[in-house]
């Protein structure tokens, strides 16, 4: 390769690929792709983020690939949630203002961490080219087009070699569920169920507190016809067992759980399902 | 080690492992085998190719090792899925025509794959040695057999330092499933179904299209008492989600799948199911 | 750094850190803790033992991370199960007579391993300090707290720097279930069951061998009102498919199997049942 096409990522983002899908590792796509990334760029080390993202929900890895990134690496950003393979959205790579590179579908996974790192400055639609493999399968684009592109990028490929310019302001974004407050309650939607099954609604500390509620306070929390008076607390380790409790999680969104026990399950609580949160008067 | 020793694998082999296995990420078999093979061979990089193979199918487990091979890097192939673990199945290390290294059970699992390396020309039948652990478990030759046998290969020691050769004759292979096909129909079995659902038979494009199947038009496919006429297309996105589909796989097998659905649960289709394809007269 | 707080961890260990916890793969638990430790030390390799440790299960933590120990390059240790998380116990980090690094609730999990390493010679409390993450949350201190102190040891920096010293003699341990020997029987404690339904019960061959029982003979084995008589032998293979053996498995603890079955699941078994052992007079 000229010396001119390696100016892409700078040097400390060449280290680490960090890669997110909703693959799971009951098959082989996730070792497929790494060893197709290895294949291209045998130095470059790759994290796993997650491929526990639940299929084909491009909210929660949206959700998850900008809550992670601030305990990453510098890295190239791969991310494969694509309900849409092979059809017309299109497979992208963009540049961010803080020099940071992202490749994956265009359906808005990448729109959450693409806008902490600055936000988008530079898009290409990705073609077939000497940068993806030599025959692109139209079912499995994750490892024909978006990791050998991201293991170049990782290389020091620049993205005008990688595909036609997008106009940033065409991009795909997310929609972030609305908050609604009401005079004494905030209406939040589930946005994260975990494997404990903590359920995570997309609402701030800052903003539950604009509401009254106080650590080490009650709160009522209903979800359809059910309710409960539920403490504000800091750690799971101040209610006994079994009971309920509301938090701020580790990625600072209001969450609500059961103390060892598995709240999404026992009260049949779903991504995309309405939590409210009432301060008692 | 001496220098003789240490010519067997060639210099661009020794810095991967590939490793496939039916053990799952529940208990510690993969992590164990990790360390082991770290211990021996600090410097090598392990690939996890799937330990998603389901338990005990060398069927499945051929398979995806021959069909993820175009897109690993050289490196020596370590493969487990060994119902017969210390029983009278050799364990095995062998050389291919392309001097390529794959260590595992002589069951036909590595036979696949041996093939498409340019087929074996040397064998060994692994003992008790230098280069396995000490104590050889009889229930777990994963760790302290096949693991240590393969980091050795990696550092570069030869085959017929690590047992006693076998008459390449002798080594198991695996019978694929035969292709049936008359007038206008062709039965196929099912050879994987992935964690999607989707049922890949072992049947190529090319023999489908022979029968006069052509993509953009429409066949009939059979599972026992039931036939659904489904589009032979590109890619999931060419029908809607929900809606039936039969295409070439990424595999460059033909699979049928629902787009966004699990047509493996919905219609109950298992692995050695015969698939009927029939085009409309 | 300065030098003088380079000089903890010895080289050999520095190059890896092996990693156990209950976190599974569904979650970015696990990406996000190696996302920590290598923006910390990129130069570190983390070898994952296992993350599926039955949730919350301390003891069967304790005895994997011991059990697997013997496999492991020299590395600093990380083992996260943690019911407790954010309460009164103690984040922990270890040093052992070997010079071994362990950190880690203060919960038992790390006393089996630790005594295998040559017993704790020195213990601190961790406290958020510059070796922490800067904010350090209370449901999540596995990120926060023990992967950065993890990643920071294994660079060199010395126990004293990470918290306030606790005498050795109050560090919390396992206590493991106590074998019950009578005149021709032995009960012993189900301590793990793996994903292929195998039993391991907390008792040695030598102990099984004690009451009288020998390799290629038959055995009594109890579970509440039901009983088998069942072979002792060396490996799966030496009884048919579907039937049931008691064998030492590869962990040198004895196990009670169905070959190409699954024990646990067909009889109800679970970890912390108790299972007889009786030698027919």
């Amino acid at each position: 390769m000229s010396e001119s096409v390696l100016m892409g990522v700078d040097m400390a983002e060449r280290r680490f690929i960090t890669f997110l899908s909703d693959f799971g590792h009951a098959d082989d796509f996730v070792g497929t792709c790494h060893g197709v990334m290895k294949s291209i760029a045998p130095e470059v080390e790759i994290i796993d983020i997650t491929h526990g993202v639940r299929r084909h929900d491009i909210l929660q890895g949206a959700i998850i690939l900008a809550n992670t990134l601030p305990y990453m690496p510098p890295s190239v950003i791969l991310a494969v949630v694509d309900p849409g393979v092979g059809g017309n959205r299109k497979p992208l790579a963009i540049r961010t203002a803080e020099d940071r590179y992202l490749v994956g579908p265009d359906n808005g996974l990448l729109s959450l961490a693409a806008a902490e790192l600055g936000g988008v400055v530079e898009a290409v639609e990705l073609a077939c080219s000497t940068y993806s493999l030599q025959e692109v399968c139209k079912t499995f684009e994750g490892r024909d087009l978006f990791a050998p592109v991201t293991a170049h990028i990782s290389s020091g490929v620049t993205l005008d070699r990688l595909g036609s310019p997008l106009p940033v302001a065409e991009l795909t974004t997310i929609n972030l569920p609305r908050i609604e407050t009401r005079e004494n309650e905030i209406a939040a939607a589930v946005v994260y169920i975990d494997s404990f099954g903590n359920v995570q609604v997309h609402l701030s500390r800052m903003e539950l507190e604009g509401l009254g509620a106080q650590v080490g306070e009650r709160l009522e929390v209903c979800h359809g016809e059910e309710s409960w008076n539920v403490p504000f607390v800091q750690s799971f380790a101040e209610v006994p067992p079994e009971d309920l409790l509301v938090y701020e999680d580790s990625y600072r969104k209001i969450a609500f759980s059961i103390n060892q026990g598995d709240a999404a399950r026992t009260f049949q609580i779903n991504v995309g399902d309405q939590l409210l949160f009432r301060v008692p008067e």
